[in-house]
C-alpha cells in the first residue's frame, strides 16, 4: 500500500505529519513523500524542512494521496506539473484525501466538483468557487475523496481512513499507540467555539496568514 | 525566543511536529532543529527526514529545549555529547519540555531527579528507574519542566506552555489557526480507554515497538 505525501514551498508541516503518523501506521504501508524536485522543502515558517525522497514523476500510482495545505497553497494553484500529477494519481489512486487547503489543490484539478469537502474553515467558501461544495465537517468523505479541515485534522482523518482500510482495532491500535487522547487546555479550535473577536481578527487578516 | 527541538535518528516525527506547529507560533518565536549533525534526519519508519540547521554545538542557550521520542531514543541514553547539551542547556534555559519518551532522556541527564513527569504510557516504570515520579497526566509542568505523555500529545503541552507564556488568548489563536478542535473516531487513546487486550499485547511487545 504506498502512500504518497505532496510536499510543497510553505506548507504546513501538521498538515503532512498528522496523516504520516497515522496512515503510515497501515498494515504494509509505504510511505513517500513527494514534490517536483527532491530535497528538503520547507514549510512556511522557514525553520522545518522534511525531505522529498522522490519526484512526482517517480511516483506515479500510489494507492493513497495526501495532499497537506499551508500557505504556499496559493502559489500551486496554476501549477500545471502539480495539478496534472494529481489528476493522473487519481485515476488509479484508492483514496485521494487532503488536509487544510491542500482540498483547494485537489478542487483546483478538478477532482471535487459538485462533491462534499472541507478545508480550514478560513477558506470553505474558495472551496465552492472550484466547484466543491464545502461543509464544516472536520472529516469529509465523498467516494474516494477524504478531506479533513485545517492542520490538526489530519490526525483524526488518517485515523478514520485506517478504520476504512484496515479495521477498527487496528485504528484503535493506531490511536494507543500514538497516545491521541487529545486534552486540550482551551476550547477554541473552531469558529463556533473560539472568542468571537478571534474569529473575526482572523477573517479580516486571512490574506496575511494563508498566502 | 528561541526554541530548539532535538532531533536524532529514529525520532517519530509529530512528537516534534506538534510542539513545532504550537510553541513555534510564540510572539517572536525562532525555532531550529538542532541534532549532533546538521543534515536530514529519519524517523523510525525511515520514512520521514526533518532537516536538521544547527549542530547542539552551535545552539547553546535557547529559550526553550524541546526533546522529542521515539525508537532511537534508547540509543541515545548513554550519549554524553547529547546529555551533556541538555545538561547546558538546561542552566540557562526558560523552559526545558518533552514529548513522549523524549522525558527519558531528560531524565538520564538527571534533569528530573525527584520531579513529576509524564512520558509514553508504555515506558512509564522506566522514567521511576531514572529517579523521576511518573504520573499518568498527559502533560505535567514541574518547576520549569514540561513532560508530555505520547506522541500526540505534544500538542497539548505545546498550547498548555503558549498559554502560559504569550497568554490565554494567544494560545487560543493558535488553538484556532490549527483548527484543533478533536474529534478523533474511536475512543482508545489511552490504556484506560483502549479495548484491554490491545494494552496487553503492546505491553507484551514493548521492546519491538519501542527499540
Amino acid at each position: 500500500m504506498q502512500i504518497a505525501i505532496v510536499l510543497f514551498d510553505r506548507f504546513t508541516a501538521l498538515d503532512a505529519v498528522g496523516p504520516y503518523e497515522t496512515l503510515g501506521r497501515l498494515p504494509d504501508a509505504e510511505t513517500v513523500f513527494v514534490a517536483e524536485r527532491t530535497g528538503p522543502v520547507r514549510t512556511e515558517t522557514g525553520a522545518l524542512a522534511i525531505t522529498a525522497d522522490k519526484t512526482l514523476a517517480e511516483v506515479p500510482g500510489p494507492d493513497i494521496v495526501v495532499v497537506p495545505g499551508g500557505p504556499g497553497q496559493f502559489a500551486q494553484m496554476e501549477n500545471e506539473t502539480l495539478l496534472d500529477w494529481l489528476r493522473t494519481t487519481d485515476a488509479t489512486s484508492t483514496w485521494t484525501t487532503s488536509v487544510c487547503t491542500g482540498s483547494l489543490l485537489l478542487a483546483a484539478a478538478g477532482l471535487l466538483d459538485g462533491r462534499r469537502a472541507t478545508s480550514h474553515w478560513l477558506v470553505l467558501d474558495f472551496l465552492k468557487q472550484y466547484g466543491a461544495e464545502p461543509t464544516g465537517d472536520r472529516v469529509v468523505t465523498d467516494g474516494k475523496y477524504v478531506t479533513a479541515a485545517g492542520v490538526s485534522s489530519g490526525i483524526d482523518m488518517g485515523l478514520t481512513l485506517v478504520g476504512r482500510i484496515a479495521g477498527d482495532e487496528h485504528a484503535q491500535a493506531v490511536q494507543l499507540l500514538t497516545e491521541y487522547d487529545p486534552q486540550p487546555p482551551y476550547d477554541a479550535g473552531s469558529p463556533q467555539k473560539a472568542p468571537a473577536h478571534l474569529v473575526e481578527e482572523f477573517r479580516t487578516n486571512s490574506r496575511f496568514i494563508l498566502v
